[in-house]
Order: C-alpha cells, then sequence, then structure tokens
C-alpha cells in the first residue's frame, strides 16, 4: 500500500446534517489515496487489511504503488469501529516506514470543491469590469472569445489550477471551450475536475457532436490515467444554457447523456429576467425546458438558478437523487443581477446545492472561501434573517454540496474512512483568526487562502508549505503574462455568442 | 532630515475626481514622515529645503532625528512643481546615505483607513454568530462587555492593531471603552489613530463627563508623543447613539466638541428600522436629532447610517464640511439589515463616506480590502446597475474618504507631497491576481492582505516583509489567547445598556 499519515491534526467533521464540529489530536491514515481512519493521534487504526507498513529496505524511499482493483478499493472503506482485531501500532516506526505530515496546529478540512467555474477564463481577469450583465457578454467577454486556442486555453487552465489548489480547493467544476487542454492542466497540476465541453446550437449538430466526443475523451483520459483508482478527471456534457441551446439540442444532449452516462452541466435560470423571457418567448421557465427536454431526468449540475420558481421546485424535487444547483453570488452582486440562488428553497426541495466561483473574468478570483463567506452573508440578506444559513450549513454548502455539484458525492466532500484523501490544512493561529472562539465561525468568515498551509488530492500532497508540488509556478505565471494580452484583443470582428436571453 | 527612499515602485494615483492610475517606476522620496516627491526612478527630487542626505559617518546607522517645527513642516509641504532649483542628484549614493526599500515589482497604494471600528472587540471575534441584530446586542455583546477591563482592552486593541498594519490599514477611527488603553496600544504598535471614548446616557452626567475627560487625555498623549509632527494619536467625542444617548447629552456633547474643538463620532440610523423608531418615538429622524442637539455643527463622523433618507440629505448637505459618514456593509448582510447606506445619495449631497469595518465581533475581521469589495459589490445591488460604483470611485472611498473620515482630510489618503508618508506596498505577482490587466480591479476585486508586504506609518517602517517590526507578534496572540475566555463569559448578570432603538 501506498500509505501516508498526517500526524496530530485537529479535523473538522461536517456530518450529512447537524452541527459540524472540530475534534482535536487525530491522525489521518491514507492507504493508496483514499482515507483509511481517523483515530485520536498516537493510538492504532484498527485495518481492514492487515498489511504492514512497508518496513525498511532498499526500496523503503521509493515503494512502487500498489495498484488496487476495484474490489480492493471497496474492502478498504472501512471505519474506525471496524470489528476487526486490533492491528500492531504504527508508533513511532510510522516515520521512517512512510510519509508523515506533521499536522500540530493544522485544521484539516475537506478539500473545497468549485463547483462551478469557467477556468481558462482567468486569463481575462479584471477585463470586463463595471458592465452591465449584457455588455459584458456582448461587449467583452463573447468578442474576446474569439481568440480562443489550444495553448492559451491550457495556459490559462493551469493557472486556474495553481490558484485553486494554493487556495485548499481541491475540485472544480468547469464548463469551458478547449476542455481537453483544462483535462491536460488537470492532470499535470494534480487536482480533481469534472469538465463539461461547451456548445451553443450556433456551432450546428457539428459542433454539438464534437463537444459530446470532447467529453468522451476526456472520460476515456481519465479512466487511463486512473491506475485503478477513480478516475481524477470526470467528463459532463456542456450545453451552455436554454437560451443559447435549442429544445432539439437540450433532448439530444439528454439522449447521450441517458445512454452514456453522463452528467449534463449548464447553465439555467441564471436571472428572474432570464425566466420571464423564455416563459415569453417559449411559454414555460428554462426549469420547465430542461424538464421536458428530458435533462433533468438524464441528472443535471445548473449553475445560478437565481431565476428558479416556487413552481420549478416540484420539477427539480422529482429529480433531486441526479440533480444539483451550484450558486455564486459575487457574480450576482458585482453584475448587478436581480436575485441570488433560492437555497433554501431549494433545500425544502431536497435539492443539493454547491459553492462556486464562476469565472474569473467576472469574479476575479478562484476563491471559494470569499464565495462561501458571500453565500453565507447573502443568504441572510435574501431571507431576511441572520439566524438562516449559520455556519454549519454553509460548511456543508462548500464540502458535501461541492461534492454533489461535482458528481462525486460519496467519494470527497468529507474526512471520512473510504473517501479519497482531498484534504486541506489550514494554520488559523493568524491575527485575523485570533483568539479562536469558534473554528467554525472563522472557516465561514475570517479564513483566507493564506492560511492554506498543506493540500492533499487523493493521497498526493499538491502543495506543500504554501509551495505547489506539481509545477513551476514562476513559469506557470510567466506563460500566462505572456499570452494574456492575445486573448482580450478585440480585433477580430464579431462574437462567439449573442447574448440575448 | 530623517530620511527615507522607496525606489522604483509603481504609484497609486487617486485623483480627487476621475480616473485613479498607476505611474510605473516611480521613486518617493520620504523625510520626517511626510512625502517629499513621487519622481520617475532615478530622477532627482527637487528639494524645496536643500538639506543633503547625511554622509557616511560614524553616526550614520542610526540618526537623531531632526525635530521639525510646525513651520518647517509647512515648508516641507511641497510638490514636484515646486519652483525651488533642481538639487545635486542623489543617485547611488542614496543607499548608504539613508534607509531604501527596494520597490521593484511592488505597488504603493495610500495607506488604507478603516473609517469605523472598535478594536479591542477582536477579543470576542467568532463569539456571537448567527444571531439576530437584538440577540448580538442583548443576549452576546453588552452582557460580554460587563467583563471589560483595561487591561483586556489594551491587549485586544494591540491584537488590532496589529491585524491591521499586516493588512496594509494605516489609520483606524475607533469608538469604544478605556480608549486610553487603545491609545496606548497604537502608540506601541505604531499606526494611526482616532479614538472616541465611548458613552451611554445610562452611566448619567458622571459617565459622560469622564468619557470627555478621556478625549481630552488622549489628545494630550497624542501631542505629547507627537514630537513636532502632527499627532498620530488623536480623540473625538463619543457618544453612543441617538437611540442610548438622550438630546440633552448628545446637546452637551456638541457643546464641548464646538469649544474644544473635538469632532464628534457616533452610530446613527443604522437601520430603516431605527429611522422609523425615532420618527415614531421622537417624531424626528435620528440625522434630524443630531441637527437639532447641535452634533451635525459640531463636526460628526455617522457609523452606518444604512437609515439615512432622502429627507434627511439637505441636513447633511449644510454641514457636508465637517460630516463623514462610516459605511461598513459585511455586518448589513450578515445581521440581515434592512439596508446598506445610500452611498449615491450622500455622495449627491457632498457628504464624504469612508469605508470601515465595525468591531470582530461581528466583521469577523479588521480587513478593509474586504470591506472596500462589499462596498463595490453591495451598492451596485443596491442601485441595481453594474456600472455603478466603479473602482476608481471604490478606491477613492478607501483612501481619500477614509482619510476625511478619520478627521485627517489632508494628511493622509493620498500619495501626494506634503501629506504624511502612510504608505502600503502591495505584491500583486501571485496567482490570484495574475494576469493583471488591470491593477485598478485586482485591489477592488482580488487582493488579499497576504499581498502586503510593507507597511509605513508617518514614514516608519511598521511591516517589513509582511512582519511586524514594533512588536513581538507571538507574545501579543498568547496574551490575547489566554484572556480571550474572559470577555465571553456570560456568569455576569445583566448588561451594560439594552438594544431597543
Amino acid at each position: 500500500m501506498d500509505r501516508l499519515l498526517i500526524r496530530n491534526c485537529a479535523v473538522l467533521i461536517v456530518p450529512e446534517t447537524g452541527e459540524c464540529r472540530v475534534d482535536e489530536n487525530q491522525d489521518i491514515h491514507i492507504a493508496d489515496g483514499a482515507i483509511l481512519a481517523i483515530v485520536p493521534t498516537g493510538t492504532n487504526p484498527q485495518l481492514p487489511n492487515p498489511q504492514q507498513p512497508t518496513l525498511h529496505g532498499p526500496d523503503s524511499q521509493q515503494p512502487t504503488p500498489h495498484k488496487p482493483t476495484e474490489h480492493e478499493h471497496a474492502s478498504q472503506q472501512a471505519t474506525p469501529h471496524d470489528p476487526a482485531p486490533p492491528q500492531p501500532a504504527l508508533g513511532d516506526r510510522a516515520s521512517s516506514d512512510f510519509e508523515v505530515i506533521d499536522g500540530t496546529g493544522l485544521l484539516a478540512v475537506p478539500g473545497l470543491t468549485n463547483s462551478h467555474t469557467h477556468s481558462p477564463m482567468v486569463m481575462m481577469r479584471g477585463a470586463a469590469e463595471d458592465v452591465s450583465i449584457d455588455d459584458w457578454f456582448n461587449q467583452k467577454i463573447w468578442p474576446m472569445e474569439l481568440n480562443l486556442t489550444p495553448e492559451r486555453v491550457r495556459v490559462g487552465a493551469r493557472l486556474a489550477c495553481a490558484e485553486m489548489l494554493l487556495a485548499g480547493v481541491t475540485t472544480f467544476v468547469d464548463h469551458y471551450f478547449h476542455a481537453d487542454q483544462i483535462a491536460e492542466a488537470a492532470l499535470e497540476t494534480g487536482i480533481r475536475a469534472d469538465l463539461a465541453p461547451t456548445f451553443f446550437s450556433s456551432t450546428g449538430p457539428d459542433g454539438r457532436e464534437a463537444a459530446f466526443d470532447a467529453a468522451r475523451q476526456i472520460r476515456a483520459l481519465g479512466n487511463q490515467s486512473a491506475n485503478g483508482r477513480p478516475p481524477r478527471i470526470t467528463a459532463s456534457l456542456g450545453p451552455h444554457a436554454p437560451y443559447t441551446v435549442t429544445d432539439e439540442d437540450l433532448a439530444r444532449t439528454a439522449e447521450v447523456a441517458r445512454a452514456e452516462g453522463f452528467r449534463i452541466h449548464l447553465h439555467a435560470a441564471e436571472t428572474l429576467d432570464q425566466t420571464r423571457s423564455s416563459k415569453n418567448r417559449l411559454g414555460a421557465t428554462p426549469i420547465e425546458v430542461l424538464d421536458r427536454t428530458g435533462v433533468l431526468e438524464a441528472g443535471a449540475l445548473i449553475a445560478h438558478g437565481c431565476g428558479i420558481l416556487d413552481e420549478d421546485l416540484p420539477r427539480l424535487e422529482r429529480h433531486a437523487d441526479r440533480t444539483a444547483v451550484a450558486t455564486c453570488p459575487k457574480v450576482y452582486l458585482k453584475l448587478a443581477m436581480d436575485s441570488t440562488t433560492p437555497i433554501r428553497q431549494l433545500q425544502s426541495a431536497s435539492i443539493p446545492v454547491g459553492i462556486g466561483t464562476d469565472g474569473a473574468a467576472v469574479h476575479n478570483t478562484l476563491d471559494v472561501w470569499e464565495s462561501l463567506r458571500l453565500v453565507a452573508l447573502t443568504q441572510k440578506q435574501r431571507e431576511q434573517q441572520a439566524e438562516w444559513m449559520p455556519l454549519s450549513d454553509t460548511l456543508r454548502l462548500a464540502t458535501r454540496g461541492g461534492a454533489t455539484a461535482a458528481n462525486l458525492p460519496i467519494l470527497t466532500g468529507a474526512l471520512e474512512p473510504g473517501r479519497r484523501a482531498d484534504i486541506t490544512l489550514l494554520d488559523l493561529s493568524a491575527p485575523h483568526n485570533q483568539p479562536l472562539h469558534n473554528p467554525l465561525a472563522a472557516l465561514v468568515y475570517s479564513t483566507r487562502p493564506s492560511d492554506v498551509v498543506h493540500v492533499l488530492v487523493d493521497g498526493h500532497q499538491v502543495v506543500r508549505n504554501r509551495t505547489l508540488t506539481t509545477s513551476n509556478l514562476p513559469n506557470l505565471l510567466a506563460e500566462a503574462r505572456d499570452l494574456a494580452h492575445t486573448l482580450t484583443t478585440l480585433t477580430q470582428e464579431g462574437a462567439i455568442q449573442h447574448y440575448a436571453p
């Protein structure tokens, strides 16, 4: 087994319902990228598979990873309460037998999920400010996107992955063009990602089918690179939105999704205004369109949903086992949109909600700490109730909700035996978090990306002491700077699409 | 002269109106705590007083500070356009003659002002979460404040000063009890502060007069420690609010303020609900109360003002030369308040607005970057117009607006010859700010306190390479941790006041 131990950290426990808590002085045992056990520091985890830690030997520095089968994986999903007999104490030997991360003074939290983004748009960060939503699309972003090339997308995605990993974001759910390039960037940098190749109906059936093929290829790449583990790169189908994709194309998307087991990630009901316009134009709300075209039945991640009406809730609820909504509130404020995601109503209909940043061309960061804070703040405002969207619920949206939005509900999103070891270790000792009366309050209202010290994805340490281990950050920044102007230039006539929802 | 040079930085220029800009490759020359000149890197500033930099000599490592008189100060407030003849080039000799900070790759911005806070409340950070405004006051904060002692206030204020300085906040405008202790903490840590000793009418005339005496003592302390420079510590009078202070006490406050040249810092019209209640109870809006009691005429910094009505604007406008409003939007969201500060309307009435955090018992941080971002976002939302509250206006509120809120309108808030050298140097090269298409967008929407590298207050470097130079941070954190529980305990019966506006 490929073993790792995070020794003597505090651990954020996010239950499925109820209050979150922090358990102090815990050891997190990790094997083959999964959490094996979380036990009080120094105690012996009851291992379901009694493999011994590798003893000292010529190969102990660089052990060959064991490739478990699917069956072996399942068998490792045990809990500390497993009835297997106690194993010999790992004790001090651990530090020489396998890698140990000293967690003393650190808080382990589930790696955050960015539940909706367009990662390569970091290349346009700050290039479309103080404009209306119409101008943002029609005067800035969609004309700029005429400049997209595979290389520019890849360079942007690399920068985005670096920004997210350094901030403790271990999974992102992406929706963009040239998604194969984003997959490569995610593989290189070590982050987990679900990628939906975007298409508009304006590109015709060929464009649509090419996007489906891109999803198939990304899925294949993810499976090939998985080495018997659950793949770190997965794919969804990515129609842009009901206002840019015809009902016929949405129905075709649903058909492919059902036939091949894809989930569909798209924008819908982004504003109340869009919902009104949809009713006028099509006689149906955007959610109704998703329902009648089979998208909801196939399974959908709906970005934004600020225009979801009460009448839409029963439709969503019927597919609650395969539907999620991603909310990105900084964007709704910045574009002066007419509402925010109705999270309380969605939750009452059992619809999972994740938290995202949207693209950095509007959100300016890929900082999910900022997003989750704004979710709590703007939901209190929306409901005019300061008691609503309490700390534990906010953290649950950013962790378990994110895992569901990423279509990984049982693999990530919580620190529990059996889940993948996607773990962010925070140092909350800086002045802005002190004194620490309530770590949950710190996580929601004062934690910053600079508090992130170490990050693991799939048990691999991708950030060590605030430094990326997988990429040369200066090179990656230099590449992005060199190409940035090529993406924001408006010298080409036209746009990839026109915004008129 | 006590000289300092920041060499080869970019400089944020915030004009009184219009677009901000960034000038690249500038040298900032500083003498006796003031900005002497800002000139292209390596060019020779035209110095109004032709003192030469100290030559090498036995004392050059620790020059005795020259103590200029008030007259000399005035004479140093010259601009690069001063008609004085050119001086010999400082050239390479500078680095050996006086301290040089290498600004290469850094952006100098005016030190931010926290325009309204209760700094020692960092001791209650995270101790009152997910509660209504009524419960926040009556069940949490005002019972906890029975525990206040001078020592606890001082320890809290030290931590607050550290947090602010490390985030590039160079001035704070405070309103709290035991304000003499806060003055000492500000003096020690090197930050600039205006301090208003808080009182309620419930403490009787003795309490009121004691608060005035505290303001007089703080003013005296500030003057004594000024060494001929403009004092770094100033005082205001601090009645709590029109709903906790009688008209008679407000009138007495105005009388003392006028007689002794104090400004008045108080809470007023915090919500629309308070304004309605004031009209019902007193037949007047809170602003009308401030007008009829002479507070506006004496000069006031009004915290929040979310309940300011259009009918209040002419009253405020008549005193616009001595009135400012401080806005703290994170608090309005978090407490689910019914509105935010009507900045557009205040600006149309020429009322200056600054940006604050309020106390960390509700805001959880003293991060003015976070506050200024939320000002831009929530003002766009309020006005339902994404073009409103553009980048330059937001930065102007956080700098020039803050200086006015601090009652220092010509001393701080801009990087211009003659102003005090309160300067924050930022490194915008991290992934979350890159590529840097627009530094103004970065400052408003992606900059974090961790981007702050060096901070100067009054020409003294208080943060060097992200480290406080004036305090031992670990000691200061340990003191705060040791005392934190003594402030949040609810074992004493009662409260310092009851919230029923």
